[in-house]
């Protein structure tokens, strides 16, 4: 046996040693899951033959992750946002009738106590950008409204920020509403518009190495829950966005892209611009129903 | 089609869009590894059917190995450790002849400016131990002893710490020595005992999850580098300790194996104990020669 077929060996021992020491774990599911991703670890790592020195990069790319990681900040979620796992891992997991509004990636921007809006109210509060007006629906697949249902709303400025991006404590483009009895939510918010990704940590690097751009196409994040159906998290993607097809995390799905309208000065309804341009979105989501306990 | 065949036609589709985006990355190499590393997180998120929640304790462990890591703990070579992936990459690098001396995982309590020891000083310093005589050559593959090596050697004390892991600033069980002309490296250190990793973060819950133990074998670290040579980053271990096969971070080789001498108390060479028993190794490291530039 050559010097090189004797290494090939004692590496495919190591691996298997390595799957073997979870063999014990307590939980099936971890047992599962741990060594299907050792496998796969090895696998990439033999693969490529990673060189002492990446690795080492790769240990750097964690501890800055970790680094500029905090409250408002979480560069890991981004991280696997840009490695397509988070869409992926979306995939894997919504219902697989097509009725069902597809879900899409949650992102690091999501806060989790965001202030109640009244319905029509504006839920910009100040963020800067063209007035939009909401109208969307809450539905079950079989068409019937669901009252009731809480619709949390997120989505940054013109300037490409969340309030979270910005010093101090702004609360701005984001809140939460219920639906009423035709399941029907109204609201001022933004006519979104494409940014960046946070750029200035590794996983702008990252993308700064493959040659990729940073840019996400202009969307606002919903997420929907109701008694009794599955929670849903997607966003509504603006038509005729040059970043479409390049979004920097995967996130775009062609049933979420909807046309923003553009109106002229003077035809807002009450709580719009009166000498402004507005847009308005009218979007249909459909819960999946979730069996009975 | 049936909705669940369309599922993975989907998520096949997005690992080739994800894979596609590394396409025009500058480096041919940054897009290998890109690539291949796509495909296996991907298929192995695939495999399990990664639910969204053991997504998010992904991220979780990820974030918490972020907090707890700083200058003196390194929470994410800890974890590389534990899924054999560091002992895998040293594998697939070091020299394919066996006459070299075998390498080891580096850990994460090395520090890059330990003292200068004196030939038959104590490099111990306060180490609380069971004094060990430590007599070690440096030679290339030839036979011919390698002068002027440096030798970089730590080790954890006997309740099983390294100074690093103590509050303040101590340095102790740490210390570089120079080779002689007869390649020879003698000073006094400590008979090392077997001890747990940090189980404290967020590895120690994964150990634990696991059913697996946290206990490395007694070893003495040593790395030996030379003008010419590879640097050689190794452990020698201690015969007949009970965790030389549940090691947790999967260090151990037989090659690295040696016998820790015990003798008794009146019998030790100068700056030894006078009235106390003490241990003693010798060890030939084997170095590779590296191509003329």
């Amino acid at each position: 046996m050559s010097d090189d077929a004797a290494a090939a060996g004692r590496h495919h021992l190591l691996t298997e040693q390595v799957v073997a020491s979870f063999a014990d774990a307590p939980s099936s599911r971890v047992r599962e899951i741990m060594q299907s991703l050792v496998r796969h670890l090895h696998a990439f790592a033999t693969e490529v033959r990673l060189t002492e020195a990446e690795w080492a990069t790769g240990v750097d790319v964690l501890t800055r992750a970790g680094r500029i990681t905090d409250e408002r900040r979480q560069e890991f979620v981004l991280l696997s946002d840009v490695l397509g796992l988070s869409m992926l891992t979306i995939g894997l997991n919504e219902p697989a009738d097509p009725a069902v509004t597809a879900s899409t990636v949650f992102g690091p921007f999501f806060v989790a106590d965001s202030p109640l809006v009244a319905t029509g109210g504006d839920l910009a509060a100040g963020a800067a950008g063209r007035p939009c007006w909401v109208d969307v629906t809450v539905a079950g697949t079989d068409g019937a409204p669901i009252s009731g249902a809480r619709v949390d709303v997120w989505e940054a400025d013109e300037d490409g920020f969340y309030d979270t991006q910005y010093e101090g404590h702004r609360v701005a483009g984001r809140g939460h509403l219920f639906s009423d009895d035709a399941g029907r939510v109204l609201f001022w918010s933004l006519r979104p518009t494409a940014y960046p990704i946070p750029a200035d940590g590794p996983v702008g690097d990252l993308l700064a190495a493959a040659g990729r751009g940073p840019m996400r196409p202009a969307h606002i994040h919903f997420m929907i829950s109701a008694a009794g159906y599955r929670t849903l998290t997607t966003h509504v993607f603006a038509a005729g966005d040059p970043h479409l097809d390049d979004d920097a995390v995967f996130g775009v799905r062609t049933a979420l892209i909807a046309d923003f309208v553009e109106h002229p000065p003077g035809t807002a309804p009450p709580g719009g611009p009166v000498d402004a341009p507005w847009s308005s979105l009218t979007y249909p989501f459909v819960l999946e129903k979730l069996p009975l306990p």
